[in-house]
């Protein structure tokens, strides 16, 4: 297997973490393809729009080697947007850019941790517009989406528990009609493909039922709905999956952490954890 | 201590996990007085308008005696509101039930449980009409309840995080506005009466640190943002507490649970738990 890592803002943890990562006896046998590290020491925790450019740069050199087939996985290391602007470079953010150099795909945010995948309708948008995007076919779309990735997890047969936007799924329509209205219709189009779709179940049930292990997955209407509970059961161990994409691209899900950076306290257990997805996602016979 | 419990609906768990937690010797001393159980056996798991009828008088009797300080305590055990209704009774739940004996003050629902409280800005309406009830009076009026509830079990100096409405609290305005409208607002004003309160918290994060110990309440300003998080961590031991009211009522949070009724294996611990927390609001010194 061979993974590119773009190491994100240099004055970040991500160079400490990739070289911790790329080192461990886990990963022997992988072929490691390591960019955006400079050329010059950076100083560390300090926001450098050099720093901004080259972040952005390795990103686009690792995302069209994936599309080359050159590399099978990027796995990519935190980069601060601001930092990245104010090089002069317009950047809506990590997804928003390789999704563009890969022609704009559909694409779906996961947060994947060892006992919880949930996949999300929408993210960084006003949570009141975030409740006009739960429609039929974005929901039906995000479904087929988290299904394909399951599916190269080799978890095609697992179902996928489809929450509701309002509490109690909206208790038949007395409170809020989208469940009747986008998400029934959307899970029942699913399921008539095939996909194991379920629900809409209970946002407050949803994500309990799923790390008892009733669901392979739960499609989360909105950010927090999914963010809430992933951040809550596995901050370290929970990476970010960018499906949809035609390659496969992992993140950790965590920030450039300035204020450790260059003290080599860093811990690249998130790292290793985004390999290891980026890894199955490929294919390779991981944990 | 003198603590009324209503049992409920006869043909579900109540009246079995009352009499099981009544006779726990952690609440030996405690004068307990039950009502609603019926004078002959009813048939469990059944729905009976009778019960039903049963089941709302004696809250009513409960509530009335709370107020006129016959008791110190309500703790209610789990209504079926359909089978409520069924006798023809207007019933638009349990709490808005007791409210209304107490005179309608403004009441907001909090889950409790040993690692994190949370109190609701909102509950049981549509997210997006949620999303319009975040105002800067609904959110400082919930505040202030939370503090005073903090204060009736000796944490008034608790910090209490005021979560966002938007990912990411809006992100400065970028995506959601009310965080800056509406919610900042709330808490200086908080803030200026001493209480403190802090935010607004991204919601993703708020959970997770009161859950290490940073606060001593959050602020949810929807349901689900509450509901999720408390029910992922803490299912059998987090109650519900009607605060606002001039009695104090705490509740189990689960339901009437026909599928075991007359069984005998219903578990009295989340009875139990509302007990403890309803002695401690009274100020009984329980853990």
């Amino acid at each position: 297997m061979r993974i590119v890592i773009s190491v994100g803002d240099a004055a970040g943890i991500g160079p400490e973490i990739a070289r911790k990562a790329v080192a461990a006896p886990a990963f022997a046998g992988v072929e490691f393809t390591v960019l955006g590290l400079p050329e010059a020491p950076v100083a560390p925790g300090k926001p450098d729009p050099a720093n901004g450019r080259r972040a952005v740069e390795a990103v686009r050199a690792a995302t069209l080697g994936c599309l080359e087939r050159r590399f099978d996985a990027l796995v990519t290391g935190p980069i601060n947007k601001a930092v990245v602007e104010s090089a002069g470079i317009r950047f809506s953010g990590h997804t928003g850019y390789i999704a563009e150099l890969c022609g704009n795909p559909p694409v779906r945010m996961v947060l994947a941790g060892p006992r919880m995948k949930v996949i999300h309708v929408s993210t960084h948008i006003a949570l009141a517009e975030a409740c006009r995007r739960a429609t039929r076919d974005r929901v039906l779309e995000t479904i087929r989406i988290g299904h394909a990735m399951l599916g190269r997890l080799g978890e095609a047969a697992a179902p996928i528990a489809v929450a509701g936007l309002n509490p109690h799924s909206g208790e038949g329509g007395l409170f809020g009609g989208e469940e009747q209205r986008e998400i029934t219709p959307a899970i029942e189009a699913a399921r008539a493909e095939g996909i194991p779709a379920e629900g809409p179940v209970p946002p407050d049930t949803a994500f309990y039922r799923a790390l008892r292990g009733d669901f392979g997955m739960v499609v989360a209407m909105y950010h927090d709905q999914g963010h809430i509970p992933s951040k809550l059961i596995g901050f370290e161990e929970t990476v970010n999956v960018t499906a949809g994409l035609p390659i496969i691209r992992t993140s950790v899900d965590h920030g450039t952490a300035y204020d450790i950076a260059g003290t080599g306290k860093a811990s690249a257990a998130n790292m290793e954890a985004a390999i290891r997805m980026a890894l199955r996602l490929a294919g390779a016979p991981v944990q």
